[in-house]
């Protein structure tokens, strides 16, 4: 009889439109390729090399002000510009350019070059997550997309590791999003609720898949996640976009991602690599339209087994669609498991 | 005035189905991130160790016989199994289910442990296209979808140096063949003209996103390509399928090959890593189904910069859609501009 923790099978994402492999059995193969460096060395909380740091001069010859919170500012190397000028639009089905404006920034989340996320005090996450919300609303008045996320970790292309995230907004709604407006729409026009809403309450009320429950919100491991230790962050209540939270939602969002980005940390006794990023629902549309969305952050780390290996989203899945080697259950009951104790305070 | 090499614009795929960002000016950014191991190390012909060389026995106890061209065996971890039960399909739209059936094989592309690819005589290659050709024929008569593919590069998450490939076939139709079958149909639809038969006769009069060209096939860095050095190879007659090849277009394709691997090792003088496979017709389809489809292959090759310098599609990319730091067009003219001898030859 088919049994879901042994036999490979696919699962729908309600969420993007597509599949996603599961491969249960194949977490007992044995590991012969790349082991990511591991980094344990002790940083300094200030480093006078780091173009991050407070008080130091960045590539552009700007100084960082002596910032004590959070600190952002225009990316030196944006892949997005204000003042792009408008692209003819050309009927060829083949050859199809679409012009693009929209910025890019860095937000430092702490002047303390050696503390992530899951280091920081709760004040000072409220802090980046105040800082978020202020982002998301003051570009979002001029463009139709806010992509807030952060790369954390040399293996994710993170190229300096004073902890920060960036935010590029643009001036149309990217493929990704776009999907999940789709989908999340059809939802709604379907069964008159919020897709997302539905998925927060019926993860709570079926636990395996919870990682960590709060008051306002709860990190499940999806259904139909793609990478190992995917993590989805849901409200508990409707809301579309970061600045509508209210101060008390705030507040107990910084609860949680201390707690899910200790779990992470401690779940192989590292500084946890990952992508992660918030989801709302697209700037300057009709009110009606944004009816079935609901905000949302998603956490996509590499690591599969240990600090040093990760998976690779490679070949079949390039060419054909994600696999994942252990069932979402198992990494949810795996991170369940750790600690909210970060690893690094129990040693000293 | 809006100019596609200086600013920032998106490219439509139309044989996914969605856009690219493309940021040309992106590419001035200094990089202080990681950097990838460069293995310049020289191999031997034999390793006693790799459990893909001839005579070496497997870690399930197998010998690999003595063979000389390729050789094909079924993955000791395969992510699929020919004999999953069925799952009861359920009605819930938030947690589906379907089982997967499927196979998974293993293909050396040589005995000889050090050669990959580019270093093959014609013949070697030859009999590497045959070998795919055969396989595709075989596993099509059982599955919908054949998936032919080479994960290259410890980089590419590939676990043994030894040259070879894979082959999973899957009993549905993964994500992106299904985008690419409903985007071909669709234009078939309506130009009643095949999608990538008229890409292909567009770019060769076109010129500039050529890298090679043969009598029978071409191989384009597309108008849309995500990755740096990404590259599309078509045919310039109408099939379908791998196993529709003709004897003087397999002999052409190897060719083709040796040209387009040779340029991709000499532009950064590395074993260049991709991950690369081929896209044909799904089976057990009407053939007024398949009317709008063309084989082809796609390479997706990570490196930007140098052979320890990759792109890392990740934060924005994972979050919202893929971006790019040069044109497909600059990164055709610097594929071009290498040489068709293979830079460990000159060497010698
Ligand atoms: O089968 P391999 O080479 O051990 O594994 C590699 O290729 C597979 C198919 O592309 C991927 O699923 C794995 O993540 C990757 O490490
Ligand atoms: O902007 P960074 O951190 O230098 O660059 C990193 O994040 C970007 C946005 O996700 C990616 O496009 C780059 O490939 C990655 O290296």
């Amino acid at each position: 009889m088919f049994n879901p923790s042994d036999h490979p099978h696919r699962r729908y994402n309600p969420l993007q439109g597509d599949w996603v492999l599961v491969s249960p059995h194949r977490a007992k193969r044995p590991w012969q390729g790349q082991q990511e460096a591991v980094d344990r060395s002790a940083r300094p909380s200030h480093d006078p090399t780091c173009y991050l740091c407070p008080g130091n001069t960045r590539v552009n010859g700007e100084k960082n002000p002596d910032y004590t919170g959070t600190y952002v500012f225009e990316n030196d190397f944006a892949a997005l510009m204000p003042d792009t000028p408008e692209a003819a639009e050309g009927a060829d089905p083949l050859f199809q350019t679409m012009s693009a404006r929209g910025t890019s920034r860095v937000i430092c989340f702490s002047p303390d070059h050696a503390k992530s996320l899951p280091q920081l005090s709760l004040p000072a996450l409220e802090g980046v997550v105040d800082t978020w919300c202020a982002q998301a609303a003051e570009l979002g008045a001029k463009y139709r997309w806010v992509q807030v996320f952060e790369n954390k970790g040399a293996v994710m292309g993170c190229s300096n590791p004073h902890p920060h995230g960036q935010i590029w907004a643009t001036s149309y709604v990217p493929n990704l999003p776009a999907a999940e407006d789709r989908q999340q729409k059809a939802y709604h026009a379907e069964q008159g609720r919020r897709l997302l809403l539905d998925v927060a309450e019926r993860e709570i009320a079926a636990v395996e898949r919870v990682v960590v429950q709060t008051e306002h919100w709860v990190a499940i491991v999806p259904y139909w996640a793609a990478w190992p230790f995917e993590t989805l962050v849901l409200p508990r209540f409707a809301v579309r976009r970061l600045e509508e939270l209210q101060p008390a939602q705030r507040a107990d969002l910084a609860v949680l991602l201390k707690r899910l980005t200790t779990r992470y940390d401690n779940l192989f006794q590292t500084s946890f690599p990952y992508s992660m990023g918030w989801h709302g629902a697209p700037y300057g549309i009709p009110d009606e339209d944004a009816e079935g969305w609901q905000l949302h952050a998603h956490f996509y780390p590499p690591l599969l087994r240990s600090a040093s290996v990760r998976k690779f989203m490679v070949g079949f899945e390039m060419l054909a669609e994600a696999q994942r080697d252990l069932t979402p259950e198992q990494a949810a009951e795996r991170l369940r498991a750790q600690s909210e104790v970060h690893y690094l305070d129990t040693e000293s």
